[in-house]
């Protein structure tokens, strides 16, 4: 059975409240009948890794530092052992400098493809890809009693979705109970935020599970791999490369979570049906739409 | 009245049996049943501007050349005098190559920034913001009778997301008539899609109407105005600088479009409300969830 949780639970929930995120916009409905609705943030944010610009992002603007360490990061920018020594955010000119101790090899690969094709965009690609050669994610076992109590929990979580919509969430959990709860209006922006942070608290993602509420992308599903977690749940649907990189590296992959019904893509062998679908409430009417979102 | 229209009235519709664009993937629900599901397919594809390779690109796959160009085009990489000499497409390599008459100012910008920040990827943003100072769209009335026939036209023509969801959707309109119906993986590559035809055909965008599925966020709402159509519609939320940029250019600005629901962010006054929202069916149960798009 699904369990009651409250977001105590949390060591990072979302703080809908909190100045800067959101703000109220004024419109007219379709009666011409004016309408006052809050919406979400969205702000540029430069992110360099030493005195390299690397790219600006569109963000909400919470945990730049998060979002700029776990972007390098999931872009195979910084080597699992590359050495941080500092992480200077300036809100005054929206850019966030990840500084390490010594060049990184990315900074290599950058300045010979620029000299060769021109630009890095093209080559980011390739280097997620090249990560994922020979990788095996390690065999954990999902209970479904964990994914309708987390999907339950996540759900009834105050966020800026609820609060203003048109916002994506990705949530780091363990067993039955969410951990680390990000928002932002890319859905990439939400897990390089969480990558960030297990990036800086050093926490191990043998033992964890990804839930976002984006669509199981080929992107995404390579960025759960690359990160070490095995596990990646979603509300949303896939596409056919998502499921096949998936079954390549032995990532359960769980699509589709709404009510009592999921559908399992890859690692179902892995899956422990230990919760019985009849006994999980459907979703609502209201709760069942989140296409704001999209 | 919203009137029935049938897909025959596109230029380009969605082909949602053509091969290659989807496939069947086998799962497992959640009694453990086996399911077969239909799923988008996502390849990559390297975008060139003459010898210089510019970006990798998800996509469902078709339409790589109006994608290419109208890529190019909506990050400020082609002027819009640009000569495009040839477009060429390789399907065996994922590569689709533009060529200009003359290399292109881009590729100078880009030589420059290179030597000082060491990539493109972070000047794209800027130079999109750059292209709208003193920008101000044609005025544009918009019917709310255009506006309810085109989503039901447009909720009511097959296309891959009826037939496999997970996937965007981007309309060009002209009052009641929607044009040109372009579906990928990413809702930028959709728009992106459309700019292309419209340019490679010379299409005015004065007296357009663009509808897409996703959100309306400030680079959606810069492409938009950028490509100079005067309306962007959308049955889904929006940020606050999306709201912002709409005004300040004059672009009316359509969101949560659903049924007979709708708000209306920018350009009111030019919203001529001719049709009685009480005679517009509300939107059905099962159409109401679009969020496997997300």
């Amino acid at each position: 059975m699904p369990r009651a949780s409250d977001s105590s639970q949390y060591l990072i929930a979302p703080d809908p409240d909190r100045g800067g995120l959101s703000r109220v916009v004024s419109g007219r409905d379709q009666t011409g009948a004016p309408v006052e609705t809050r919406v979400v943030e969205e702000r540029p944010l430069t992110i360099f890794l030493n005195s390299r610009e690397i790219v600006t992002a569109m963000t909400i603007g919470d945990y730049p530092e998060y979002l700029a360490l776990g972007f390098l990061r999931n872009q195979g920018m910084l080597p699992p052992d590359a050495e941080v020594t500092g992480i200077d955010y300036d809100p005054e000119i929206d850019t966030v400098v990840v500084r390490t101790a010594r060049e990184t090899d990315f900074e290599e690969k950058l300045k010979k493809k620029i000299r060769t094709s021109g630009c890095a965009v093209g080559t980011v690609f390739g280097d997620m890809m090249e990560g994922l050669e020979g990788l095996r994610l390690p065999p954990a076992e999902l209970r479904t009693s964990w994914l309708y109590a987390l999907a339950a929990t996540i759900s009834r979580t105050p966020s800026l979705y609820l609060a203003a919509g048109a916002i994506h969430g990705t949530v780091l959990c363990r067993r039955d109970r969410p951990l680390v709860y990000m928002e932002d209006v890319g859905r990439h922006n939400a897990v390089d935020k969480v990558a960030g942070w297990m990036m800086a608290e050093g926490v191990p993602p043998d033992d964890k599970i990804l839930y976002t509420t984006g669509r199981l992308t080929s992107e995404m599903v390579i960025k759960t791999a690359l990160m070490g977690i095995p596990v990646l749940a979603s509300r949303s649907g896939f596409t056919a490369w998502g499921v096949e990189i998936a079954r390549q590296v032995g990532l359960t992959l769980i699509g589709r979570l709404r009510g009592r019904r999921f559908l399992c893509l890859s690692g179902n062998e892995r899956v422990i049906r230990d919760a019985d679908p009849a006994s999980v409430p459907g979703e609502p009417r209201g709760g069942a739409c989140r296409s704001a979102r999209s």
